[in-house]
C-alpha cells in the first residue's frame, strides 16, 4: 500500500492561501486597480473608518486629510481625527491584518461593514514603498499616546510590530494614520477633492480639514452641530435566514428551548410567534435546541415563511432626512428647482433599508448631455462604476418623460438634472470588496424606482409648468403683436377715430389677459438662492476626469 | 490608569473575521448571486478543477455532469471525472476550507487559480440546505476509494467530516462531487448547456456527457486524441515584481547572497544579469540576503527597472491553436467564413500571456444586430458580465468599419458575426472573484486589439470581396439587360439583317467579359461546410436567456 501515485504528488503542492496573499495579488477587487484610484480608495476608507468611530462615540467629527507629494509618484497620505482612539492593544490587528474588525458582525448601518479596508489601504502602501503604515492613537487625556509602525505578514495574515513607543498627541483623543503608496493625484471627478466634497455634503455634522498636495487647503465646516442619531444594532429577521444560517445560529445559542431560540435571537419574534412557527413546524416548543436537526431545520424555515411576522425595525438604518439633502444639493448647486424624498423604510433579504433621492434642476446646469448623477451608501459616495449597479438600473429603467424629460431606450435622461440617491442599510449588499456599486436586489431597485418617482412626480410638474409658461408667454406675444394691426384694420372697416383705436388696443389687451389669465415668470433668479456656495462649488472641478473604469 | 474609556468599550466588539462568514454573507461574489447562476457556477468549479486535475496528471479527461431536479428548487449536482483522484488526508480541505490550493502560489496557466471556487460551491449548498457536500475519490487500483461528507464551519474556515468510509468505485482514479442546492434549472445562454458546450470546444481533448434535468443525456465526444502539452510553471519575471513582493521574496528565500537569490528566484535572470543589478543598485554581489533593508530594496526595483531582461519564457501559457479554434466554431456554426489568429506571447505585469483570436463571418448567422462574442480565460468560458472586461472593451473600440462592417461608437460592430477571443496567462486578471470579467490592463488590451485586428483584415478581405463580387454581379446583369436594346437600336439604325443582331449580342457580351472580367460566385454552400455538428449546434439554445446581469 506504499505506492506512490500522482495524487501523492499533486498534493505536495497544495496549502492554505492567506486571505492577505490573496488580496496582495488581487489588490484591484480592493480598489487599488492604478494609482489614481488607490490614493482615493486609501483616504476613503481612513476617512469612512473616522466618521463611523465619531459616530459611534458621539463625537462631533474633525477629521484632518493631507497629501503630500513625495515625488516619483509617491505620496504621503496623513489622516486624523478627533474620535475615541483605538487601545493600544488592538491597533495591530485594526490596521495590519485583514478581515477584523467590529462592524461584520453586527446589522447596523456603518460607512465601514467588511473589515478589510484600512489595511487594505496599509497593504497596498507596503506593497508599493515597503514602508510600514504609522499610527498614533489616543484614548483618553489620561492616557499616554501610543505611537505604532506596522507591516503586514502577508504569508500569516498577521501584523508585525515594526517600532512602537509613547508619545505626545496634541488632542484629547483621536487617531492619526499615516503611510506612503505609489499614487497620481489629480483633480476633476472620481477624484479625492470631489469625495471629501460629496463627504461634506451628506455628513453636514462633520468639518473636514483638506490640503491638497499642491498644499492648497480646503475647509468644509459643519453645517449643522446635531449629531446624527446613532444607528441601532439590531438581531436578524426570520425573512431573511436561510437554513445553514439557522443551523449555525442553533448551534452557537445560548438559548435552551426552541421557543426561546426564536425569541431571543431574530428580531420581532415574540414568545408568541416563536410558539406559532414551533407548531407550524410541529416541534414542540420546549424541544431542547441541542436536539434540533437539520430536518428539523428545513421545517422551522418552511413554517417561518409560513408565518406572518411583523418587518423588522428601521431605527438601524440613518436616512440624512429631505431637509439636509436639499441643502447639501444647494450649497453645491446653482439650480432653479430642488426636490427631496425620504421613503419609509423596507427589506430585502432580512435586512432593513432606506432609501431617499433628491434632485437639483435648471438655473446653470448644464442642459447638454445627460443628466448628472450622484450615489451615496450609508453616507459614503460612491464614484467608481458609475454604469453599473441598482442606482444606475433603477434611473434608466424610471420613465423620464411623464416628467417633461428626453431620454433614449436604456440610457439616463437628459437635461439640466442632477439626481442623488442614497441608500442606508444594515448590510449594503455591494458588487466587489472596493464597495463601488450596489447589487441588484429587486427589493432595493423596486425602493429606488418608487422614490425616484416620487421627486420625478414633483420634478414634473415644475418642468411641465415651466413649459406651459413658457408656451404661453410665446402664444401671448404673438397674440399682442397682431393687436395692433386688429385695431387699425377695425378702424379702417368701421371707420371710428383714431383716439378710439387706442382703446380698442387697450380692450383687447384686457381681453387677452381676461380669457388667457396673468402670468409670472417663473425665470430663475441667482440672488434667490442664497445658499450656493461658488467656493465649495468649485473644488474637484478644475481638471478633467482621467483614468476611471 | 484604569478608567473605562469609549474606546475600551468599543473594542469589546472587534474580532477576527473567517474568510468563510465573510463570503457566506457576500456570496455574490463568489458567482452565487442568484439560483440560477448558482447552478451554472457550482457545475463549472466541478469541471474546470476536473479538466485541470486530468491534465496535471497527463490523462485525456472523461468527465460526467449529471444534474437532477429534487423539486422545491431544489437541485443535486453530480461531477465524476477519470483524474488521479485526491489523496483521503487531502479531501476536506480541498472541499472544505476557502483559500486552499495548490494552484494560487504557482505560475502556471491553470482554469482555477484561487482556491475558493469549489469550496464555495460547496458552501452555497450547505447554506441553502444545510446538507454537506459528498466526496468519492479513488486514487489508484491499488488503494480503496474514500468516501466523505464534509460541512464548512464558517467560524473558522475548517472543514467538518459529517461521515467517512470505504466503498467502490468503477474506475481504477478518479474523484465525484456531489452537492444539493438551491437552484434553478433553464436553457439559453448563460446556461449550463451552453457551459458545457462552449467548454467542449475549447477542450477538444476532453469527453464530457451531460444529463440535464430532464433526464436528457448528451455526449460531447472527443475530437482529438492529443493530451494538451502541460503548462510549465516559472518564475516571477523581475519586471513585474513591487518592492514589497520583493522584500517579502529576500525573507523566504534559501539564497545566501543577493546575486544568488535574483538568479535563482526569478525567470530570465542569470548570473550575469544578477551581477548587472547588484552593480546598478551599488550592492555588492556577494552581499548576504538577510542584510538587505527595504532601502536596499529599493535600489534594487531601481537597478532592475535600469536593465535590459529578456522577456519570460512563455511555454508556461496553453493556447488552443489556430486550427482546433476554427475546428471548434466550424462544429457549432453554419458560416461561410472562418478565419483565426494565435498571437505570439506577451507580458503584462510580469506575467506571460497569449491572446487568440477566431471569428466566423455569413452563412446562416444572423445579420440582424450586433454580433455574438465568445469570451474565454484559460480555456473556460466566461458567460456573465460580457459589457465588462478587456474583452469587450477591446471588440468596441476596434474600428469594425475598415473591416466592411457597420458600427456604431461604443458598441459591437453589426452583422453576421461571431468573435471568439480567449486569453491564457499564469495569472489571468480577473475582475471579481467569480471570474467573470478579465480587468483592464491596458498591455491585455494591446494584444486583444491587435489580434481583433489581424483576424480582422482577413475578414475584411472576405467581406470586401463579396460586396465587390456583389456590386459587380449587379453592374454585369444591368448592362446585360441592355445589350439586346444596343443590338436592336444598332440593327436600326444601321439597317444589317436580323442574324447578324445575334453575332451583335454574343460579341458585346465577350467585350464585357473581357472589360469586366470573370467572376466566380463566392455564396455559401452549406453542404460543403462539412464540419458542423446540427445536434452539437442546437444545445443550450432552446429555452431564452434570462435572470442575467
Amino acid at each position: 500500500m506504499e505506492e506512490e501515485t500522482k495524487a501523492h504528488e499533486l498534493a505536495k503542492a497544495q496549502r492554505e492561501i492567506s486571505v492577505a496573499e490573496f488580496f496582495e495579488k488581487n489588490r484591484h477587487l480592493l480598489g487599488f486597480d492604478n494609482p489614481r484610484k488607490a490614493l482615493l480608495t486609501a483616504v476613503k476608507e481612513a476617512v469612512d473608518n473616522s466618521l463611523d468611530a465619531c459616530e459611534e462615540a458621539e463625537i462631533l467629527p474633525e477629521i484632518s486629510v493631507e497629501l503630500i507629494d513625495m515625488g516619483e509618484n509617491r505620496f504621503r497620505v496623513i489622516v486624523e481625527d478627533n474620535g475615541p482612539g483605538i487601545l493600544k492593544s488592538h491597533i495591530p490587528n485594526i490596521f495590519a491584518k485583514l478581515l477584523y474588525g467590529s462592524k461584520f458582525h453586527s446589522l447596523r448601518a456603518t460607512r465601514g461593514q467588511q473589515g478589510i479596508g484600512i489595511s487594505a489601504a496599509g497593504l497596498y502602501a507596503q506593497l508599493t514603498t515597503g514602508r510600514p503604515v504609522k499610527i498614533t492613537s489616543k484614548i483618553s487625556p489620561k492616557y499616554p499616546a501610543h505611537y505604532c509602525e506596522l507591516l503586514i505578514n502577508t504569508l500569516t495574515n498577521k501584523p508585525e510590530i515594526v517600532k512602537e513607543n509613547e508619545v505626545n498627541f496634541e488632542k484629547d483623543h483621536g487617531t492619526r494614520v499615516e503611510m506612503d503608496m505609489e499614487a497620481i493625484y489629480q483633480k476633476g471627478s472620481q477624484s479625492v477633492d470631489e469625495y471629501l466634497k460629496q463627504t461634506a455634503i451628506v455628513n453636514p455634522h462633520a468639518t473636514i480639514i483638506y490640503t491638497n498636495p499642491k498644499a492648497e487647503q480646503y475647509v468644509f465646516a459643519r453645517a449643522s452641530n446635531e449629531k446624527p442619531k446613532i444607528p441601532k444594532e439590531i438581531k436578524p429577521h426570520p425573512y431573511g435566514v436561510e437554513v445553514g444560517i439557522l443551523i449555525k445560529m442553533l448551534k452557537t445559542t445560548q438559548a435552551k428551548t426552541l421557543q426561546q431560540f426564536l425569541s431571543t435571537e431574530f428580531s420581532r419574534v415574540s414568545a408568541k410567534v416563536a410558539k406559532e412557527i414551533c407548531d407550524k413546524a410541529k416541534i414542540k416548543a420546549n424541544a431542547k435546541v441541542s436536539e434540533i436537526t437539520r430536518i428539523h431545520a428545513e421545517s422551522i424555515m418552511k413554517a417561518i415563511r409560513d408565518t406572518k411576522i411583523i418587518a423588522p425595525p428601521t431605527d438601524c438604518v440613518f436616512p440624512i432626512g429631505q431637509e439636509l439633502l436639499e441643502k447639501g444639493l444647494k450649497k453645491e448647486l446653482q439650480a432653479e428647482f430642488f426636490a427631496s424624498v425620504t421613503r419609509t423604510p423596507s427589506v430585502y433579504r432580512g435586512n432593513p433599508f432606506i432609501v431617499e433621492v433628491a434632485m437639483a434642476y435648471g438655473g446653470e446646469l448644464t442642459a447638454e448631455g445627460t443628466c448628472r448623477v450622484l450615489r451615496f451608501a450609508n453616507r459614503v459616495p460612491l464614484q467608481y462604476q458609475q454604469g453599473a449597479g441598482a442606482i444606475h438600473k433603477s434611473i434608466i429603467e424610471t420613465n423620464w418623460k411623464s416628467y417633461g424629460l428626453s431620454q433614449s431606450s436604456g440610457s439616463l435622461p437628459q437635461g439640466p438634472l442632477v439626481i442623488l440617491v442614497h441608500m442606508s442599510s444594515v448590510w449594503v449588499p455591494f458588487t466587489s470588496e472596493s464597495k463601488e456599486a450596489i447589487a441588484h436586489y429587486p427589493e432595493i431597485i423596486k425602493e429606488m424606482k418608487l422614490a425616484l418617482q416620487e421627486c420625478g412626480r414633483l420634478l414634473g410638474k415644475y418642468v411641465n409648468k415651466k413649459r406651459r409658461v413658457g408656451d404661453e408667454l410665446k402664444k401671448r406675444s404673438y397674440i399682442e403683436k397682431y393687436i395692433p394691426h386688429l385695431a387699425d384694420a377695425l378702424h379702417k372697416i368701421l371707420g371710428f377715430p383714431e383716439s378710439e383705436e387706442k382703446i380698442i388696443i387697450e380692450n383687447l389687451k384686457k381681453i387677452l389677459e381676461k380669457k388667457r389669465g396673468k402670468v409670472e415668470s417663473i425665470e430663475f433668479n441667482p440672488e434667490k438662492n442664497v445658499e450656493y456656495d461658488e467656493e465649495f462649488a468649485k473644488i474637484g472641478k478644475e481638471e478633467v476626469e482621467e483614468g476611471s473604469e
